[in-house]
């Protein structure tokens, strides 16, 4: 970590108040964990209630951009200034202690906090809809027919800084009580990750159109 | 779903807004999708703005437990009144359409509004601990240590009810607007899913002790 450029000072809300051991602000970090991920779990309050619903993403440097129906309330509420609060979660593993206290979950999170901003640039409108659909297959955006005009005015595309983010994790073993370790209790992890089957062509597909390279193979740890 | 019980008519906020097909209220489907996951999304508002984090559960009937510190903020703040949302969110594959804008995820949720509650009954809070390890692990809650009275001191439980739960999901092919079929573009679905590793026991495991049964070919699928 010690090349790593921080995002910027901890706000105190961004500064983590439990296990802060596990609190990580460095870029490199957040962005790996962002970058991996597919869907972010966006909490804005709708009507005095928050929400939290789950989204498609992209990241573009120290952005993050969220789009939706013009009608979604979630994002239009963050739109109009509502506080957001974005969360990334993977989960590597399941962690069986001795005792049921110290079981736990080996995770990389992110959590960023902020106002969103709607865009309206074409341009900038363009490369986060380009970069959402690269997020989900990366190549994808260059192999599709781009939105049309009728799509665009349906789409709301907002950004949101990633200026008050940070990243917690845990990875390894359980933490033991010592009085516990002779206990006759299995202990240890169960790996988990995120697999993919094989690409299914859907029933009006072209014999003559292959799989594209992006998909063979594909992983969204590697590269 | 003829046969299925809605856990309550909808309240306004628990009405899907956005893409109102794709909604379900029975208890088998918020049931089935809050059974398979691991980890929900809790959003609370501490001090003005949402914040959305991670947290293990287990389910009782209509009712979700969640636990942690003492001290934990998120909470904390929902035992002391403020509205809670936690969205269960499972990815079950990526839709590529031959067009940017139609293509989607897979996915089913469940989103549950509600305020939370501090359980306090000790049997209550033991029953909620043990489903929370067996969420885990089914089998895992009667092969630990049990909770120790300081351990118990030292650990929140917070129920909240499932009255304002519903689920969404969506499946299948992409959807596609019939001018771009005969577009050279691959479109179909990405399958995915959790998989899980082998279990790995930790570094001072006595050598006597086997993986139990529980954690051979474990999946969160079955049963």
């Amino acid at each position: 970590m010690s090349k790593s450029i921080p995002i910027s000072p901890p706000s105190p809300r961004a500064t983590l108040k439990r296990a802060p051991d596990r609190g990580h602000y460095d870029r490199e970090t957040v962005y790996a964990i962002l970058d991996e991920g597919l869907v972010a779990h966006l909490g804005v309050v709708v009507d005095g209630a928050p929400r939290v619903i789950p989204f498609v993403y992209a990241r573009i440097d120290d952005d993050l951009y969220l789009h939706g129906s013009t009608g979604n309330r979630v994002l239009r509420a963050l739109r109009d200034g509502a506080p957001g609060c974005l969360t990334v979660t993977h989960i590597d593993g399941l962690v069986l202690a001795r005792s049921a206290f110290h079981h736990s979950v080996n995770y990389r999170s992110v959590v960023a906090h902020g106002a969103g901003v709607e865009v309206t640039d074409p341009e900038e409108r363009k490369r986060a809809l380009d970069a959402t659909v690269d997020q989900v297959a990366n190549g994808r955006a260059k192999d599709v027919r781009p939105p049309n005009d009728e799509e665009l005015r349906r789409t709301m595309v907002v950004r949101m800084s990633l200026a008050e983010a940070s990243a917690k994790m845990r990875s390894g073993e359980p933490i033991e009580d010592p009085d516990d370790l002779g206990l006759p209790h299995w202990a240890g992890v169960l790996p988990m990750r995120q697999a993919f089957g094989e690409p299914t062509g859907d029933s009006l597909l072209q014999h003559d159109i292959d799989v594209p390279g992006y998909l063979v193979d594909y992983s969204r740890t590697e590269g």
